[in-house]
């Protein structure tokens, strides 16, 4: 049995436990919970005394009692406490974002690396079967050269109660920004997992636009890809009802994702080849329309734990290397910084000007 | 009877002439057509012999045969040949644009109104019942105030063959542009009619990105307005099979029209009212989804021209009033003017210097 402890007891921890309590993550047990705010495991405690309490994840990680952890703690914390964590040997489960900014999460990613230990992020949106289907085709190959991606992820609402609840959210001192790092790290993961990384981003960020707080809660972004392909990237806390539509085009097709259905939309010989040969002044290049079968389980965040004990166990694949998480967090900052500055930033961005940015919006 | 003279007697100039000719236009009849290429109109002649037959529209205008011309040549000489029959007192309508750039148009407009024939412009997907329904929606209040318009059009595809076959088609010189000019008008139109003028524009145009031409056939471009609504537009000439959605999102709801489909999905309560009384955390505005009923004839050309012709009779409104061409050629004009400059242009645009960057990509 992998003994697990969980550092950061607040929604996300107490999610957590609940599903390994429940027997939703066979292969390991709950021996640990860690938070400096002791009323948060007052209530688990009550119903399951022999679990370890921590106030102070060092202490924790320290005490032999767990061999792995599972980190969801605020933002900045998750590389701080995966690199403490590296140390002991002891295997990390990080919730994303991975960090608040790339270079931090680059020095975590190098000390995951030579520690050996297993180390995942909580993707858990790519246990999600049409996503998996939409990665199958794409990386596949089936969709051809990309042309265009289009996401608009609107359907993140909160209301100013939602920040009004918690002192470290939507401010650039305790979360270091808004939608981008708090709702979308999904979105942009899973853009990058199924489209690749884009190469240059213009951002138009709105700072509490929509609410009462100080970081971005509407965003609209224009991308470039290195091949020339475009996109456009829409989130925002305030649309209601929002969208949540991916679509992606490519040079033998199109998907489109919407409504929990995934249409496929295929090309029997690439448009790039029809508009040399044809000869019609209107002709169109035939295709075929697909409903995608996405049938099979969406095991969500005790579907990534449960990949994550067989990994240490050495008898699986991890959903989520936790050094992929630096792709999503490295288009969030460079979301932010294009929006900070006005201006187009070209990936990989420079950390350093994006820490200092960062800073200097620290109240 | 109304007699109508066509000056422009090419693809569109002829499905006018049918139309007429089929009767499907009550109240007119067709007495002359103008061509500079008398080929044009060798077939048409045979059959219908007593048609008069012009190779320059002054002598048409002049001839005493027409008391309205529809003018379907060419975007540059649509101002030209209207402002000629404004003196001669023959009412005018034009096909889209209104032209290619706003100085000239806006001349156009004011001989328009000074002359006090009736002058009209044919927009006449205005004529398909989903879209009346989008604008007495979001006109009628009935979405509150603006936040967001999402449109992408990218269902205009082109191969190179329809590019080899006219002469003037995707030039600086000969059209004014590519996508933004020849197939978007209607899209533009609709965006302004519908949701009123956007205030500033950051536009991204790809010129002979997927074609062998000069001019543009894949723009996306970020716009916000007055009040700070935001919006994205996309548009390519290459997507296959390409996307014809338009959302729009205010304070009350949202429409999404795709697949000739329009649903309204309309809230109790205003979003920026709830979003201040709620006290859930993770709290949403209720909202009901209707399927909007949009049946009814969408009669297309010929419904413009037949309310063009009531209209000169006193018996009617026109569809589109020729003085609103130009609200859809300025945002045109603007997406240009951004892309070149790499910059955000604010509305209304300065004429002259788009004039200026018009004329220096003259071949």
């Amino acid at each position: 049995m992998v003994r697990i402890g969980i550092v950061g007891f607040g929604i996300m921890g107490k999610g957590h436990a609940g599903n390994i309590l429940e027997g939703k993550v066979p292969g390991c047990e709950l021996t640990a919970v860690c938070d400096t705010n002791p009323k948060q495991w007052e209530e688990l405690i009550a119903k399951h005394p022999n679990i370890a309490t921590f106030e102070y994840a060092t202490t924790m990680l320290k005490s032999g009692k767990i061999d792995a952890v599972l980190v969801s703690t605020p933002h900045y914390d998750h590389p701080i406490i995966a690199m403490e964590a590296f140390d002991h040997k002891i295997h990390v489960m990080i919730e994303k974002p991975a960090g608040v900014y790339t270079k931090n999460v680059r020095e975590m990613n190098a000390k995951a690396a030579k520690s050996g230990v297993t180390f995942g992020i909580m993707f858990q949106q790519r246990t999600y079967p049409m996503y998996q289907k939409m990665r199958e085709i794409v990386q596949g190959g089936q969709l051809g050269a990309l042309k265009r991606v289009s996401i608009i992820i609107t359907d993140w609402y909160r209301p100013q109660a939602y920040y009004n609840a918690g002192g470290w959210r939507a401010t650039w001192k305790g979360e270091g920004g808004g939608v981008l790092i708090n709702q979308c790290p999904h979105n942009l993961d899973l853009w990058q997992w199924i489209c690749g990384m884009p190469k240059r981003i213009t951002a138009f960020a709105h700072h509490g636009k929509w609410h009462d707080i100080e970081v971005e809660d509407d965003v609209t972004a224009y991308f470039e890809y290195e091949n020339g392909a475009t996109g456009i990237f829409v989130t925002s806390t305030a649309d209601a009802p929002g969208t949540n539509r991916f679509e992606v085009l490519g040079d033998m097709g199109k998907l489109v994702c919407e409504n929990d259905k995934l249409v496929h939309y295929k090309l029997d010989v690439s448009e790039r080849e029809f508009n040399k040969s044809n000869t019609v002044m209107f002709g169109h290049p035939p295709y075929e329309r697909i409903e995608v079968d996405c049938s099979g389980e969406f095991t969500q965040h005790s579907g990534v734990l449960a990949a994550f004990v067989k990994a240490i166990n050495g008898e699986g694949e991890l959903i989520a290397r936790g050094e992929e998480g630096i792709n999503g967090l490295m288009i969030s900052n460079v979301l932010h910084l294009s929006s900070w500055l006005g201006k187009t930033v070209e990936l990989p961005l420079d950390e350093d000007v994006f820490e200092e940015e960062l800073r200097k919006r620290f109240l």
